[in-house]
């Protein structure tokens, strides 16, 4: 998509040097844009680890470039990156799918050389993939939109977190079906929830989506469920950092309660799942997914622009603990459907084997 | 309630200037604790305004103190008073009721002295049956925290926005049980709702719980419900700034959304309503609950502290529009029972008016 009209990836090796590769420094945003290089596997894992960068397809995506910058040092590290690499964040499953995906392909691979461009080729295909999922995922998002434009005079969609372009290598998950509604000239308009404690919502989603010139409004996490009950959102779409074979997801706290409140408003509540953030092995997702549980200084104290500078507050009193968990689970049963890059379908074993019945066997 | 060891209310009459009363800057908490003096009824309204004091029960308490203090002006202005204190926020209802029974106490008082003092004692007596009210609710309420506590060990309440002593003239609504519990020495948590926009959970029910002593943990708004799904919450109470005859509640923003998880998880949900927060004309909470849009500013930038200052920060890019709604209101259905000065009662007409039979004539 494009910054200030140039168009940009989140993740790409640098043309002229192939030992770097770059990535945008998402937690400067909304406030300055700067793209920062990775030169090792560790600043690989520091930039996840820290959310540089952030949502499960770039971390994915990160992951495996990480993966290939640890083939060209001094000695091949791949094996240690790994480890470190798994253990960055607990929760996305893009990220041990992308490392898993990356070290297959280096069976057997002979020379430095050959796993370097074996690396290489993995990550290039996970992030082209993903921006091809991406876009197959929007088109086929694309109709709820229309018809909720067609109904209401223009779409107004409900998103949690940032589940854009931001979060995977190109046009979002949750957005893909919004920027390609915006190409069709569908009116849309979007609910951008703030989503505390990070402020992925009103930092990441609000910025590019208003870098896209697409209508929206920030609201605060608690707003959402008045907004339903007064009938001001036609749907909602999230993300999901991952989805269990029963349908059940895991995304950023709070989703489960916009869930419940768009259930019990009548509200359709999509989930955008890309294959990549399917964990087949896992049937309750309430039960089997790991929920990341992040510092506590992410709940009292808060950065934003102060001026030309950026500033940090403190919002709690001194001698108040704060508890952090990153996300929640959304019971399939609270999701109208699964949007993935081969279609619509219902948030259930049924419905996701309908569309990937290669999982069939597992 | 004690600040730092010592005895506070949130509102008085200055002991040796009756033409002044104080209130506590709520503002500036859990930051700095400053005690700010109203002169006029115009302080009165722009402190409720501005929210320095807010909270339905201190709403109506300082609009009853200001109509005192518009007696005591050049010449009377009382019935001016009355109409900017009536519109100095919408969705409480404890304002118009504070504001009707200083106006009632007025009527046949002949003399400017007679009116002063009336208004005085009327202003007094809405405020000890504030506390009052509250004593006897929390006493209501103590055996569901004895029961949480029986059976859990220690009962962990979870509680949204500021319902506390600051929120009333001493005691709160919802920490009432809670702080009575705590005498009683019954092992108790509180699970604290930030509460955005404005962080009244972070800033105000955080802070006044450590003052006295009550362990309790920040979490974002976003957090409640997954704290619900994993069995770390026993119970929630809330306040409410307007009940309706039929048991639906008007509370802060985000408070439906609770309620929500809540019935989903088998939470029990109290809402501890005196009184003075029923509105016995309204039957359909949703359709005649007039809720206040508030600035967008409220949303898109936040104070905190910085060092040893305040300072704000921007929270949003600065061409994302905000929508800042105040309150919504949840359907009695998803309310176990609402907790009174007479007792606890199902959240509907027949549990009201089984309390207050009084009420069956309207």
């Amino acid at each position: 998509m494009d910054v200030a009209g140039k168009p940009y990836r989140t993740i790409w090796l640098d043309l002229n040097d192939p030992a770097v590769v770059h990535v945008i420094d998402q937690r400067l945003l909304p406030h300055r844009f700067v793209v920062t290089p990775l030169r090792t596997y560790r600043d690989g894992v520091e930039a996840i680890r820290t959310m540089q960068v952030r949502g499960a397809p770039l971390i994915g995506a990160t992951a495996a470039w990480s993966l290939y910058l640890a083939t060209g040092e001094a000695r091949d590290v791949v094996a240690e990156a790994a480890v470190a690499l798994r253990a960055a964040r607990p929760t996305a499953v893009n990220l041990s799918w992308a490392i898993d995906r990356v070290l297959a392909s280096l069976d057997g691979a002979g020379s430095a050389e050959e796993r370097r461009e074996r690396a290489r080729k993995a990550a290039e295909a996970i992030c082209e993939e993903d921006v091809a999922a991406n876009e197959a995922l929007g088109g086929h998002g694309l109709a709820l939109i229309e018809h909720a434009a067609a109904r209401s005079g223009i779409a107004n969609v409900l998103t949690h977190c940032n589940a854009g372009w931001l979060a995977t290598v190109d046009w979002g998950t949750a957005t893909a079906p919004i920027y390609l509604a915006q190409r069709r000239g569908i009116p849309v308009h979007v609910w951008v929830d703030e989503t505390r404690p990070r402020n992925q919502g009103s930092s990441l989603t609000a910025w590019e989506l208003g870098q896209a010139g697409i209508p929206h409004t920030v609201i605060v996490d608690n707003a959402g469920g008045h907004l339903m009950q007064r009938g001001r959102v036609d749907l909602c779409i999230v993300g999901t950092d991952r989805t269990a074979r029963s349908g059940d997801v895991a995304n950023k706290i709070g989703t489960y309660l916009k869930a419940l409140a768009a259930h019990d408003t009548g509200v359709p509540f999509y989930v955008a799942a890309p294959s990549s953030s399917i964990d087949w092995r896992i049937r309750d997702g309430l039960a089997e997914i790991p929920i990341e549980v992040r510092a506590a200084e992410e709940v009292s104290e808060i950065q934003g622009a102060q001026g030309d500078e950026l500033g940090r507050v403190r919002l709690t009193p001194p001698g108040s603990p704060a508890h952090n968990p990153a996300f929640d689970v959304t019971p399939a049963r609270l999701v109208t459907g699964l949007l993935t890059e081969r279609g619509l379908c219902a948030a259930s074993e049924a419905g996701l084997l309908g569309l990937f019945p290669e999982q069939r066997t597992r």
